[in-house]
């Protein structure tokens, strides 16, 4: 392959922060992150401001992509999110979160069949300022492992809003937990999630099921 | 809001591996939960089969998405890829990883402005099977935190070519590193490039500069 001339670059050592081998030549640069790196990380470190999970899946992508773009498939590999209607607002759906007595929890999902995306909108109590977002992505294992299947990734971040419930009117009354009590739990929470969404995924594929069940495509 | 009534859902309890509120209630989950809840994790279960970094960038999501879907950008944000150039083949780009001597890295960028992912498909010495990719997604911060500004997420897989050359005939003779040697650094040097890209498109955005420069624009 033959290529044109690369374009000169403006230096950019005058912008504080930046690390390059410019100006930090492998041997200033490797011991500043062997520095960083940690036999151990603290949860709060790795958990604290985003939690992230991901996993392998042995299931064709597209397919559970598909399958992840019905919010009705949240009643499936979530804990405790079930008895998902539509509302009359189209593409906004309502269900029970069972953590919570009396919990309703508000669902929008927003999909990219491209880039396979699947990010649930959602709150507890209320459906007009969906905060808590669930950011999902689908990717095929075959590129990122060359293996078939599927990655699964999955982060959600620590909105303002966990700490403090910002409608505390639309809460039934008495209700002794808020969504963000269990923030610090999310990590071994999603993971557990990721494991029956993986299991679920695995048991159909393997068995020759549609991963997206009838019931669902009705 | 009204709603339809829901669906009956089909009991999973036959599938091993599911833990839901039906088979495992709270009093049976939490402690499931709590015991795998660590104060400290090991670097291997953080960062060995996934490097996952992310971060709050303060400048506007569209723009930044702008900016890192141009491959050049790499020239920019990373420690070590410079001097890019197109190849005669529309989209793939050959650079130097000066991290190697004499190392040229292959990348095709594969863009979604809707999801706002951007994938950097790349390798070392080759640009017919890209395996190294980069999966990163800009996400709208007042979505996700409730202020203004980016998201920036960004996983790696730990493709099996990491740990063994697939091309080695391709490699300049004598190089005395593979790039796989540099994975279990890859979560600090991850962090420090997009430190890098935090800094510069935070000095661009507040010195109302365009966050791609006029460079690029060519």
């Amino acid at each position: 392959m033959t290529a044109a001339e690369p374009t000169p670059v403006p230096d950019l050592a005058h912008i504080d922060g930046t690390i390059r081998i410019e100006s930090h030549p492998r041997p200033v640069a490797t011991p500043i992150i062997m520095d960083r790196l940690r036999s151990v990380y603290p949860h709060h470190q790795v958990f604290g401001e985003f939690c992230t999970v991901q996993g392998y899946v042995d299931a064709p992508p597209r397919e559970l992509f598909d399958w992840l773009s019905d919010t009705r498939s949240l009643e499936e590999w979530t804990y405790s999110l079930r008895g998902f209607r539509e509302t009359d607002e189209p593409g906004l759906w309502v269900a029970q979160d069972r953590l919570g007595p009396a919990t309703e929890i508000y669902t929008r999902t927003v999909t990219n069949a491209d880039a396979m995306t699947v990010d649930y909108h959602c709150a507890w109590d209320q459906g007009e300022h969906l905060w808590m977002v669930y950011l999902m992505r689908v990717v095929d294992a075959q590129v990122v492992f060359d293996r078939p299947g599927s990655v699964v990734l999955w982060t959600n971040c620590h909105h303002p809003f966990y700490e403090e419930n910002p409608f505390p009117d639309k809460a039934p009354a008495g209700r002794p937990v808020w969504v963000g009590d269990f923030w610090d739990m999310f990590s071994a929470g999603h993971q557990l999630e990721l494991d029956n969404l993986k299991a679920i995924a695995e048991y159909r594929h393997s068995h020759d099921l549609p991963l997206t069940p009838d019931w669902m495509r009705k």
